[in-house]
């Protein structure tokens, strides 16, 4: 197992389906292209955005493998393997790590709350069971439970091969805790959109972000202004898409990222009921924050 | 489709394992034949105490099939079919009604938050699908979507067999103003086990719970008391049983109820990783609570 | 000092200005007549309804003397003397024993956060300064501070003469803990409007309400029918008055209930800015809601 | 009234008292000019932290005339003036005003809770009785009054001398949508301690608070680095001294700031009843912090 973390803009995949609904897997792969040609740092399948909750196991397992195939290590990548039971995340997890994963994400998603040692034994099992770092993820909103920033160091302390962690409550002072606690040594990723200037500069390893689907080059700028140090031009790059990655992360990842990326003319289908096409309405806010950055677009479809 | 909601004690079910986790259904039985000698109203297979949520697809078949088989239609039934899908919800209603289910119960369980218009268009893709009945199950503890007052009546109104509403969130508010809004003719049932005396006086039509796995009679005088209108002894029977049915309720029903189901000599081995087994100090503090209530339970086990 | 805790219906006055916002005591006699002649079994005075917090040293002084001249002692009074400071809370109390209070009420008010030790020293000084009986009051709604059941238990047990607690939350589960952590020893009040049927079935000693300023016959039954353990009868006639009692609590008691009385031909004034008249549309519909409960209404005004 | 809204680290003073409860003026002196020769950029009396709450009307008018004449101009003041009433925070606005403050400001405390038209109502009274700038301060946890970012817009567009926003719901969110909401030309402030990195980079005009009174050069020096654009010294300087402003800040700044400054060797008596001294191991708590960034300390009492 590599010891350095990975760093920098980690774009998350959308899984295209087809107007029938079944997995469209060429549309995935032009879509990973697109960010790779962009110069993303790293890919992450299956995340969220990717609505791999919404799979089933067939179609889980072809997305990982023709997403790690379709990479090809050109690129890190980080497969995310969160499932309700420890059984399937363990088997998810190790699938991952077969086909070439170079990292798994787990976020500890629950229908009954669990308490702290049952968390802290997932990792563990899911831990002994793959030998390729895990990036734990913390996401209260999506899963139900929220890590406390003392059971994500009681994680890292126990299971060797939890080496990053994803924070998404959009709290700040979670890594500032994080950083303290370990005296600047956990690497912390952002993965609330609308709080990267603030995490990279409160010392972030990376940014987990769906965005680099529609503005990978003001993605990439801003990671790239906080590195150099370049305050003003970072808080700039910042506030100029600033009203993009508030509206995405509110309104849905995966309904706000298909309609954009139809918007650009690559057709990814609808989400997955009981998730929705975005709105018309909505459809033209997002056409014109992306306009508004100069996002190139398809006329729009004349009745 | 009758017309006439289910009415009283609806006791929920427990899903048995053996030790190496696979399905007990002989135990299964065994629980289910427990609560209909004791009395209970209904029975409703496969809810969150019935570990619904951590089975794959062939189990939950098999779980289904295996209590509509041996409830034999003695009771009517309540099949818990929710899934995070639309299609798997709608295949699930369907088999559960094919079973011959009274009526099946949905959980709008969510990873992405629903909008108002896509819980809805659920609801009536589920409704359109078979037609028995529906109970609307508002938990956001565990659905982590919170149904307001609002979304449930429309909800009643589009989708005609839509008849019963289970609210969860412990707050009596809701029930009132389903209540009020709908001049008393929303069958409302209380899912909430420590809110019940009040959930009952307040007009509710049923009591869906776990607590009849272990004390059905007590359960039952309850429900017999309000329905008789003997205030007195209604709010004695709710005092006597209230520290139980607060404890399982906020240390959750799976680990309480098959700890409890054991100590009563029905073995059904662990919830599903990673729920775990009720930890000892915590196995000590439900036998107190059974005990007290005059629960005959196995001497307690030597090291 | 009595042992017998107030039992029944206590109604809380409101605080009538002239058009001038000087202290209109006239009005303030008229208001305490009525509920006096309706039946009420206690009055309390200066509470959150009679704008307490936003009278000074000297208005706060002249209501309670001439409040507790007029009622003389035909029903027990509760005078709540809060204030953020200890020193201040203890002056206001015993000016209020002075004046032949029976009992006085205290809301932990904060502006920064108090630690348990801090808020039990502050129930301390006030208990040791007069000996009159005092009613706890939780309200973290208007306190900003929430007593938890274990602070209330505590200041129970080391302050002999609180002997009552008024609950706000409007969280019955606090009820609950409450009556059973002292085997039903602690007298407990209801302060939450709309929870009034299931306080009383839960064992409530009282209900603090300012609704018996406009509906006291109607207030009045509702504990009757709960005291006859007459539970049909209970319920309808709460939800009868649950709209009216619904809408004033969360539309905020001193413009709701000055604007109420001022429609059964009482005037007593706007409530102290910032606080404001109630707005035309919120007058037409609490004229709508008083008119569908009988209550005697002058003619709206022409303009 | 100047068009240029105040710049820079702007310290909050605390209220000293005697032994026996009295203003400690002399003292209030000790702690003004402390800050004054440390080189904050302004300062605030009266504010939360200088318990202003807690001050008969007589006590605020001696801190209010004592403190602006020491400052005597040497830096620009801002007053807070926030009452219950509107009327009695007008009076006080003026008073300080007439004294020659910079400016004041307005926190919305309030016992009912506001509407919006009641909150607009009240700056816009203020903001017509006097002729200096209004600093609106938002801060739920001790108001309990959360004003959005629209209502916010709404009085900055509806009055004219309100020109300033403290922040303090330790939500960076609020700051952005400030920022952008007027295209970055609202001056935003920093009120919540362990958000000052991230307040200042994401384009505050300032950082309110009462760490200068114990830390004074640490807190200017992180705001010059991120004036200088100095990204990697401002997180180095942020994360010293981050252990301390999370700490007082979370624990309450009058009780942990008086015992700073009794530990530097200026007694400034309790906070005043019910707050209460910092209790020991709180005291050696905050004697490590301070130790830990070179303060120079008394030695410890010994008993």
């Amino acid at each position: 197992m590599s010891s350095a973390p990975i760093r920098g803009v980690i774009g998350y995949t959308i899984t295209p389906f087809t107007a029938h609904g079944a997995l469209d897997l060429e549309a995935l792969g032009r879509s990973i292209e697109r960010m790779i040609d962009a110069g993303v740092h790293a890919i992450a399948p299956l995340g969220s955005t990717g609505e791999g909750a919404y799979l089933n196991d067939s179609e889980w397992e072809q997305v990982v493998r023709y997403s790690l195939a379709t990479i090809a290590g050109r690129v890190p990548t980080v497969v995310s393997v969160s499932d309700l039971t420890t059984a399937r995340t363990v088997q998810r997890a190790r699938l991952a790590a077969e086909c070439g994963a170079t990292a798994v994400m787990v976020l500890p998603v629950s229908y009954w709350k669990l308490t702290d040692a049952e968390i802290v034994q997932h990792y563990k099992a899911i831990g002994a069971a793959i030998d390729i770092p895990i990036m734990l993820y913390n996401n209260p909103g999506t899963s139900g439970t929220d890590l406390s920033v003392e059971v994500i160091l009681r994680i890292l302390a126990e299971v060797d091969n939890v080496t990053m962690v994803k924070e998404s409550t959009g709290d700040i002072q979670r890594m500032h805790r994080l950083h303290t606690a370990s005296a600047g040594r956990v690497a912390f990723y952002n993965g609330c959109n609308p709080l990267t200037l603030e995490a990279l500069v409160a010392g972030a390893s990376g940014w987990c972000t769906a965005a680099p689907n529609l503005i990978p080059a003001l993605n990439l700028a801003l990671w790239q202004a906080v590195q150099d140090g370049a305050l003003e031009q970072a808080r700039s790059l910042f506030y100029q898409q600033y009203a993009l990655l508030d509206y995405i992360t509110r309104r849905g990842l995966p309904s706000t990222v298909k309609a954009g990326l139809a918007m650009t003319g690559l057709v990814v289908g609808a989400p997955r009921l009981p998730l929705q096409v975005l709105e018309a309405p909505e459809q033209a806010h997002l056409r014109r924050l992306l306009s508004a950055l100069d996002v190139e677009l398809l006329a729009e479809a004349k009745d």
